[in-house]
């Protein structure tokens, strides 16, 4: 190994610490850190997340990067070495790029903003947080000034997110996606409705935590390398490939909540179990974007775990656990109803058919935004609008509405489109997965999905950040983006669930 | 305030942030890591720590100190600005004195010597851990080298965790005690022994769990600032004073072993939890020594819980909860029983009267190993030779021997001595707080701890490092360190319940 590769390895090490350090106390801040903490938490993780900020940005990084540059000149563009050095060099120009002055302001509005927000919420006041949202469309506007003019201005907020994914690429897919998600869910609004009352009701907590948990273990999570804990929001983290931790929560009277997501979470978590640990203490050794992060999530949780052959195999279990709220259910009646089509005003409780459209409202109303095409002073009314092109539905209050994302409060501007791109990869790696591997759905109905994660580890999960989210696609799929697969999957299943 | 002052604080705070960070990390690693996660945990702990310290050495640091010292020369040398700066100066010249690779070393024999210490344990085996001990003891005496020559060489190590605290001090103290607790064991000894049988049964852990609970919360522990898990090896650690965390665990047929060590680390904790929130983030915001830690959490276990005033409170509520075990136990009879005397081999078993026993041949041993007076390979002999003559007993093996306590593997010398201590003060601090407060032993008999939790925080707690742990004793008791208050102590209790 060269010297100027050592030297930066020592680096990237002691970084990669700090920034495991920083998760996990912002793990702790959600699951069990207690309420008179929360300012001490505040500083302790300021301090660690600016401290390898400042271990990043220095000009001996620099140095070495552009000693590497010159020793990687005949080297294969596609070796571990050369790929750390290109996304090393990405990462320090991204970084050099915005001031420390401007981290710091960031870092004031967003501790106000965050509270406004929660304010705004449960007074349901939306000018309360109103003031915030339009100091961090300013902010968001001078962070895209740092970077070179690019085809659209939110392609640098997506690039956050989502690297080498641009606008374009996501409005080509919404084109794609709209009207065949709103023609679809219009056809299942006409048919009968499906009949789901025995899933909310009450069941008993402990029961289905346990049955959650079986679940995960089959998925594959290997608790000696993880933990699961309770919090009011789940997450997945990732404190080294060797530490994951997954946090979930009961719903009473709404109790598959639990199972699907702690299969969701359980998806986050094989990914960061599944890098590779010669990555772990550099650049590559994090998932290389949160669209593709989000589609090992919505693969566990939607293509596996509302599939029928899952449930084939677990519905037994299940039943056995539950007779009093299932003994009279079939596995066909309850097939069906863990997979009603509901529109619903409320994204985190949106089902697979709607969910892309809660999305698109949200990157187009945000990208209006940024633009100047739309005024915070209107995004309630724009907000209304839209839901009631889109769903059909219109919301009671802006607690329900524009105020119900934490995303814009701690300005996450250009995170809402990985969700839906999430959803499309998650049908374009199953599809080639169960053309790599035509016993797919049977293994699913056996309870075995080991061929399906060890396909996953490789393709995806083990590459890290090697990979831009575009290639990881291309090396899966031998194609790019495409919204086909995943309607496909959507029209097929949901036109046979309603008999349509 | 000064300029040099302000950024002296702002150094200051951000390593305070390390150190919290750094204690959460461990908190964690002890009660939620999962067991792949040592390693990649150990790294992170490493990094942290290693960047605190390089924060602190640096020449500005220096500077900034030498021109504070030039600030302070006509001010109050107590105020909370002069102390703090001649606390800063004291650790700075400490720091600077052990060379990084010193630090380095140090940190790899550690990690090689506990896992020798955990596996010679198992094995029984003395001779696994003998060499790592060896390499332990050149190096503590390497690390002596770096400071100014004290009267005695076991000065510096004691001076790590008992700042101003002599090996003098110690041995005089040792010499006071050692004739008048072996004597008192003997005298116990001839007494009819007490019987204790229905302590040494089954009892439910919850009940056991909520009782400790409320005693925690009749201390005065704030559960907002503050919180109590499970672990292997109980413990408490501030994560500055607004979040304390103390973890217990439950022995079966060994009931109280949970309610006392819950006390014992609630004792610790209140220390931390009334730290001046002023000082916070600079040198002054934490516990003075180990030796003060200590007198607080064995006031609360020993003088406050093992008393019969405690019990005359608490004990209807804990009959009430095990009606089975203890209906027909009298308060008398249990008092009696939680206060048995019993010489063991193992120090963090053994009780009151027999404690500091096992400490003063820990500091013996390990100070005629610092010297030289005695090698490696004689010490499991000389352990037994001494335990017979202190405690008239023989370990049948090396694991309930020499091997038992971990404090040697981690290099921890110096740190015995500190148990002792924490005895000592914690009579003295009673005997202080009584004479101020005439009806201490009425409020305890009513469960009421506010004026002894207040009187605590204003005179030990609150001050944090500004004193140092003989001003602390000063100040409260307006005298030196004596053995005599804790001797009497023992001997009336004891003597009293054992009817001598």
């Amino acid at each position: 190994m060269s010297a100027p590769l050592q030297s930066l390895l020592v680096i990237l090490g002691e970084i990669a610490d700090l920034q495991k350090a920083a998760a996990l106390l912002e793990w702790d801040e959600q699951v069990y850190m207690p309420p008179g903490g929360a300012a001490t938490h505040g500083q302790m993780v300021g301090t660690v997340r600016k401290l390898a900020h400042e271990l990043f940005v220095t000009d001996e990084v620099g140095r070495l990067l552009d000693l590497l540059k010159g020793e990687m000149a005949g080297a294969d563009p596609d070796s571990d070495t050369a790929r750390l050095v290109t996304v090393t060099r990405r990462d320090y120009d991204k970084a050099r790029r915005v001031p420390a002055d401007f981290v710091a302001e960031q870092a004031r509005v967003l501790s106000a903003s965050q509270q406004a927000w929660i304010e705004a919420k449960i007074a349901n006041d939306f000018q309360r947080f109103r003031p915030h949202l339009e100091r961090f469309i300013e902010l968001k506007r001078r962070y895209i000034t740092f970077f070179p003019p690019a085809a659209h201005p939110y392609d640098t907020l997506l690039d956050e997110f989502e690297p080498g994914t641009t606008t374009a690429d996501v409005q080509a897919i919404f084109a794609t996606l709209r009207p065949r998600q709103v023609q679809l869910i219009r056809e299942l609004g006409a048919r009968p409705q499906i009949e789901d009352t025995f899933l909310h009701v009450p069941y008993d907590e402990d029961r289905l935590w346990s049955f959650s948990r079986e679940v995960v273990t089959a998925m594959g999570f290997d608790w000696t390398r993880g933990r699961q804990d309770r919090s009011a929001h789940p997450f997945a983290t990732g404190i080294g490939s060797d530490d994951v931790r997954i946090t979930s929560r009961h719903t009473p009277n709404e109790p598959l909540s639990l199972i699907f997501g702690s299969v969701h979470e359980a998806g986050h978590a094989l990914y960061e179990q599944g890098l590779n640990p010669a990555f772990a203490r550099h650049s590559l050794g994090a998932a290389t974007s949160l669209g593709i992060h989000e589609s090992q999530s919505r693969l566990w949780e939607n293509l596996v775990c509302r599939s029928r052959a899952f449930w084939q195999h677990f519905y037994p279990a299940l039943q056995e656990r539950f007779p009093e709220q299932l003994r009279d259910v079939s596995l066909d009646r309850f097939y069906r109803a863990i997979n009603r089509v509901r529109p619903s005003l409320i994204r985190v409780e949106a089902d697979e058919a709607t969910y892309n459209l809660h999305v698109m409202l949200r990157v187009e109303l945000e990208s209006a935004l940024v633009e100047g095409r739309l005024e915070v002073r209107d995004l309630p009314d724009a907000w209304r609008a839209a839901m009631q092109d889109y769903l059909g539905l219109t919301p009671d209050t802006d607690s329900h509405g524009v105020l119900q994302d934490i995303h814009w409060s701690i300005g996450a501007f250009g995170y809402f489109a990985t969700y839906t791109l999430g959803n499309l990869i998650s049908a374009q790696l199953w599809n080639a997965f169960g053309a790599a591997h035509p016993a797919r759905d049977v293994d699913i109905a056996r309870g075995d999905f080991s061929a399906l994660r060890d396909w996953l580890r490789g393709t995806v999960h083990e590459p890290g950040r090697k990979f831009l989210p575009k290639e990881v696609v291309q090396r899966a799929t031998g194609g790019g983006l495409d919204a086909e697969p995943y309607l496909q999957y959507l029209e097929e299943k949901y036109r046979a669930v309603y008999g349509a």
